[in-house]
């Protein structure tokens, strides 16, 4: 990148601070801007016409979020709602000025081309999931990677929330959590579920 | 793009000719190049562990293929095969050589970049198919797009074909296509599927 290239991404970028739960971008109708996190997490969706809810991939501090820019690339043909699922931070550059820079400097085009590629492969990801493995096996994946995510095995999660990251509706989710529950792996709590038996859960999830 | 470049990409282009079910991309050991589509067909699908299928999108004549060169990104961190579903011919440009002009070239970089854009939007359509619609459904919109791409409402198609697209096993599609026959929507022989009321199947596929 030349020196105006540069000059004009950091030049254009603009601070934000959200609290859990804001919906930053939704749908293609939004076009906020690259986002550069650097503090907190935030959850990718999508919404059925019924208003159930599939997470698609999640980003962290560091991460890169592309798809609230749509607007840049035509072929992006698909609406997807960007939350904030715990208070965060993060830099925002316009899509125009970033769309500008890329039409000009190959690296920061092949850039975007490694990010979408590699958002490509969490989806991918997912479809092997929704496609191939049963509910109690992308339960306990869920569960497992929570603890990972949170640093601790005692999860402060509702069976709903559990829900709209998987697709299911709540009634299938605590089912499952009981079946666990019965079988020693989670003990359930009001507002909480437990990880009790990690070796079990990772042999389900077929780790 | 400068007169080397292209001259790099058209010099380095070959042809080739393959027959239906030739199996030109499997998985990320293989890395032949970027193809482009003068005639044919071809299908891109993911397999399971347990050998079932299912088609992620399909190629046509003046499309391009990107992931039969997935290591020219190192973000590709995904398992795709991809087969000629017809007798075929495309131009191959070497991975190499393709890398090579893409990180040099703002206008190439940015042009992979909507390639992937769309193949990105068919495979959330796909997650949105999977997730929301049941298979009544998705067999329904599945025959109106064959009938479309075949140019004809008799399609000649088994049950265990039908069944790698959508990732269903050859049962759950006889037991499906049975009632379609049941309810006037189809007519079926021996490997045929006639469609005989276009607009109920468009009415059941939510068109």
């Amino acid at each position: 990148m030349t020196a105006q290239q540069q000059s004009m991404l950091t030049g254009s970028a603009v601070r934000q601070d959200v609290k859990k739960g804001t919906v930053i971008h939704n749908g293609s109708t939004d076009c906020l801007g690259l986002l550069l996190i650097s503090s907190g997490q935030l959850r990718a969706y999508i919404l059925s016409d019924e208003g159930r809810e599939v997470t698609i991939y999640r980003l962290f501090e560091r991460d890169v979020c592309l798809f609230s820019a749509s607007c840049m690339m035509r072929s992006i043909q698909f609406e997807i709602t960007i939350e904030a699922e715990k208070d965060s931070q993060f830099w925002v550059i316009p899509a125009q000025v970033y769309q500008q820079v890329m039409e000009q400097s190959a690296p920061m085009a092949n850039y975007t081309n490694e990010i979408m590629a590699s958002r490509f492969s969490e989806v991918m990801w997912l479809i092997e999931q929704i496609m191939w493995k049963s509910f109690d096996r992308r339960l306990a994946a869920f569960l497992l990677e929570e603890a990972v995510i949170e640093g601790t095995n005692c999860l402060k999660i509702t069976h709903e929330v559990i829900g709209n990251h998987l697709g299911n509706a709540r009634e299938v989710v605590t089912r499952m959590l009981r079946y666990f529950q019965n079988e020693g792996m989670v003990s359930l709590a009001r507002g909480t579920v437990e990880i009790v038996d990690t070796k079990r859960l990772e042999r389900l999830a077929g780790k």
